[in-house]
């Protein structure tokens, strides 16, 4: 039977990443001139209105809301499966303290470097920003989900952290694109990845039996994707909540407004939302069944479904959108805006909006399957297929305790030998 | 046994119904300035500051709020029976999503109708609007939980939401009373409507084994009502809370403000809320069980109480505070304010806000008992008395998987005279 | 056995505290100006920039997180008890909602008396500031959850609020220490008198039948976890949300900020949040169970560990950063408004930060020796040690209802090979 070596290997794998993270923050990170010691002087001398030109206000519940997404909405939503609650909340915490770290630096590397200092500037809004690094390892958490051991889970997202540094500064910087939900950046990217990663990870003769779902269980998750629906998202799907995202996309400054008053206008997000909605639906039904038969891709959560192809779809309008864009709906100077200030064609920036889709489904499949073969290597623990699905191995479960409710059963045969107390009790049922 | 035909008429319906709303939004619904696609445009030009005014930053975060207390509060509100918490949740989803469209496009034709094109133009206060509409139909779900099919609840959301419209009219427009807490138009309206249903739909002989709660979903329940309390709603009762209450309804602008200086100033609120919860906690207590008996009304999560009761509680006190207002408080130009800018004397506003309680408690019991009959038409696949409160009719229930625990028994005496289904049942778990 | 006399002993409790609360709000408690009837007028003539000005808006938000935090978040976090999770959510909302009235008023009488009239003016930041002196006694019931009753709850609540405003005086006041974040004035004062009550409380002989957890209790309090991690607290530990925790000092206008461009740059925070988190899990595993056997401290939910302890660790490195404060970081102007306006020496405010630490540690421990042994009185109804951790004493529990599943089994042959392991299993009890 294979050992997992939790007792030493976790707690010295994330002591060294936390040592090596407080070096690196020493070496580069800054707070940036919003969270400077400065400001408390000139706050004191400014009213209130300097602060919201400080920016601090605005962007601060929003942050809230994608930081408790992040740190609870993956994982709230993955505990369906009846004995791993603990493995898909805990786990969930671990990617997200140590992927956000990571982030902040791969981050800044690619994005926010002081030239005249060569430090890394955060602030609010780089949180914000490793916040959505780290919701695409959470994705591709759901796909491994059950299936590999914390210490593998760090070292996907190490890697996962890093390619996404590397995809959304070749989409957004190199390619000109735009993506202000993170159709692409994020979804694409996340669900491909963890596709890939799974797929190299089959396991023939997994153990089904831990891969249920029970009531509370399935109860919990269904909770979850109520919060997410209803807050983080807002819900592109069938209930107007389109006009909501169309608000968010176009505060961000997205291109994908460029459909306003033409196909996106408030009935074609219904439309989008509506096929969405659809292929995902289907999806669970027909698809996952054959993607793991003839594919071997074992996606426990239905990423696929969830992120994937939504993602792809929204890949797929953001160009059609920016293809269809006109100076008469945007103006000129709205339209070089939307396209990151650059002279294109509307029609060049739909291709260049495509091939950003397609980077991003590359970038993930290929280095998921890399990063797949790397968790492979006999060094992190992973588990056996019985102990797949099972917090046992990983997690002090708590003993049923003493029963509250007895079946006496009148007559135990004098010469049995069965301690009838502990065996015929009724377990509590809670 | 009732067939209640799920497996096509429900995504039949919903499928018909998303089409609909497509083509009506496509024919009516437009964005309003703030989501123009020129936005991007004058938004390179501007600041910050131009955001601020364009007040979608202020509202934001409010509407978070209610969309998720819509969305999630009131169907986990209502998880404490033991076998439908799928029910209470899913079916939560589907009356809000389905909902919020049809109730954006009424309340649209009755307020913010453009003259000039012949269309809605819809912002996020829309959205919030429409989340309060839906709300009362989250409040009339709670008196038919577990009692009828999704598809009685899409046909009695469709009703509802176009009499919570008129009635919305009516009382803001024609008769000028002030409603910022909603207690009358969402609240009394809501509360009566799902009352004057459940009295119609009354089913004698209702198996009452199954409208149990459990340890878990007793306390699922008690922790939203909590949030409930603590967050969307902030607490009228017992703990200050008032004192936000006041505050939020003075930010909306309201009447009841009135009394801050005289009767409703913190310890009016104290004294209001004292008085509610009271009434509240009695009606669980005496009131319900003679309900039930006596008028025939099956009140599943005891709405009468919760939003029946305390609503018209909030009534008079608003028609109360209005009557009782003077121009030394409110300086002229404040009352006339607060009287929806017309020129009335506090007596006669006091005499309009009774009569708007009145209209909102009478379209509620009237449209709701037509409604209630309409969803008698043996059409709609409502539930056999022996299914309703029970998830397995419309969902699948997770499978207890294979036992954990072992009993070895291994001999019953032949002569017993256990009761074997009795003694040796398992225990459901849940 | 003990009677705990819930019949008539609560509600007259509550009763009598909530009418003495109508008459001290009515005698002294007014709403400030942001809150006053007049403003609906104003508000007519302005545009919504007087809103921003009036601040309302900005509070609002984190109003909410922190109000949502103290109704719910605290009691949902100690649910991990398997039978007292009525216990812990309920009178979590007793606490909540009836000390935040006494704490209104307390606080008014110590920082908002209005000089002119002697009344205390009430805004939305009162109700913030009353939330964190809840959330010191919310710490405290940690300490004694599930071996004191109700009332015994309100008494200590009554006296904890008006230590905890003495308390908050002594320090901001006269000591001219910065405690934005609460470390001392809600961490260490809250921890040290709850252990101190249940030090005085110990029960030698309790029954630790109960106190257990299960699956889902757990479950339900690592989701609360995260959520606090992720949204309230904003995570000062290991995952470089020290960096938001830092601007929310800074926006509080905190010293803390001392360090920004020093120790407490940014991984100067990642250093503190891996000593805190460590030393804090360090506790719950060596130290918890010494406490218990040698100083015969009952800490029930490990509140030493979670804001005991670090509390202190909080208090010193604000003493540290205060000291190593320089003029050159923060210019002379900087640091007097960082030392509460006073001229002070960084040392000189490093020692009194450092008084500051030890006056609330004191006070916390002597004041909940008092309270303990007041709560000794045979008055208020403690339960008997073998119904400790059980809601059954205090709550209407839920009757297990009939079984949904039957195993009828009418005879078991005597020689049968029957897989009694299979045939009849307990179901799992989650």
């Amino acid at each position: 039977m294979k050992q997992t070596q939790m007792r030493w290997r976790l707690p010295a794998v994330c002591a060294l990443w936390q040592l090596l993270m407080i070096i690196l923050f020493g070496v580069f990170v800054r707070y940036d001139e919003e969270a400077d010691a400065h400001w408390p002087q000139t706050r004191v001398s400014h009213n209130i209105s300097s602060d919201i030109e400080n920016d601090f206000y605005f962007r601060y519940p929003s942050f809230q809301d994608v930081h408790v997404m992040i740190f609870v909405g993956f994982g709230f939503l993955m505990t369906f499966l009846r004995k791993y609650g603990f493995g898909s909340v805990g786990f969930n915490f671990l990617i997200a303290a140590f992927g956000i770290q990571w982030a902040l630096l791969m981050q800044g590397w690619f994005h926010s470097l002081d030239p005249t200092d060569g430090k890394i500037k955060i602030g609010v809004e780089s949180l914000i920003n490793a916040d959505f690094c780290v919701a695409s390892a959470l994705i591709s958490f759901g796909a491994v989900l059950g299936k590999v051991s914390p210490v593998q889970l760090m070292i996907m997202t190490l890697f996962e952290m890093t390619l996404y540094a590397v995809d959304e500064y070749i989409l957004l910087n190199v390619l000109g694109a735009r993506d202000a939900g993170g159709s692409m950046v994020i979804h694409v990217f996340g669900a491909y990845f963890g596709l890939a990663v799974t797929r190299v990870l089959y396991r023939p003769r997994l153990e089904q039996s831990n891969n249920t779902s029970n009531y509370h269980s399935d109860l919990f998750a269904m909770i979850a994707l109520g919060v997410r629906i209803g807050g983080a998202q807002s819900a592109v799907e069938e209930h107007g909540g389109g006009v909501h995202v169309q608000n968010a996309t176009l505060a961000g400054g997205v291109a994908l407004g460029t459909a306003a008053e033409m196909m996106l206008s408030t009935y074609g997000a219904l439309i989008v939302g509506f096929i969405a909605s659809t292929v995902s639906t289907l999806g669970f039904i027909f698809l996952t069944p054959l993607l793991e038969r003839y594919l071997k891709v074992q996606d426990t959560c239905g990423v696929h479904n969830l992120h994937g192809m939504p993602g792809i779809i929204g890949g797929i309008v953001g160009a059609i959108t920016a293809a269809a864009a006109t100076e008469e709906v945007y103006s000129a100077e709205g339209l070089r805006a939307s396209f990151s200030n650059r002279d294109r064609m509307p029609s060049v920036q739909g291709g260049f909006q495509g091939a950003a889709l397609c980077v991003s489904l590359a970038i993930g499949l290929v280095g998921g399957t890399i990063v797949g073969f790397i968790l492979k290597l006999p060094l992190w623990g992973d588990p056996a297929d019985e102990n797949c699905f099972d917090d046992e191995v990983y997690w002090e479960v708590p003993e049923e305790p003493e029963p509250s409710h007895s079946i006496i059963i009148s007559e135990v045969p004098k010469n049995s030998t069965i301690n009838g107390t502990q065996a015929i009790e009724h377990p509590p049922t809670l």
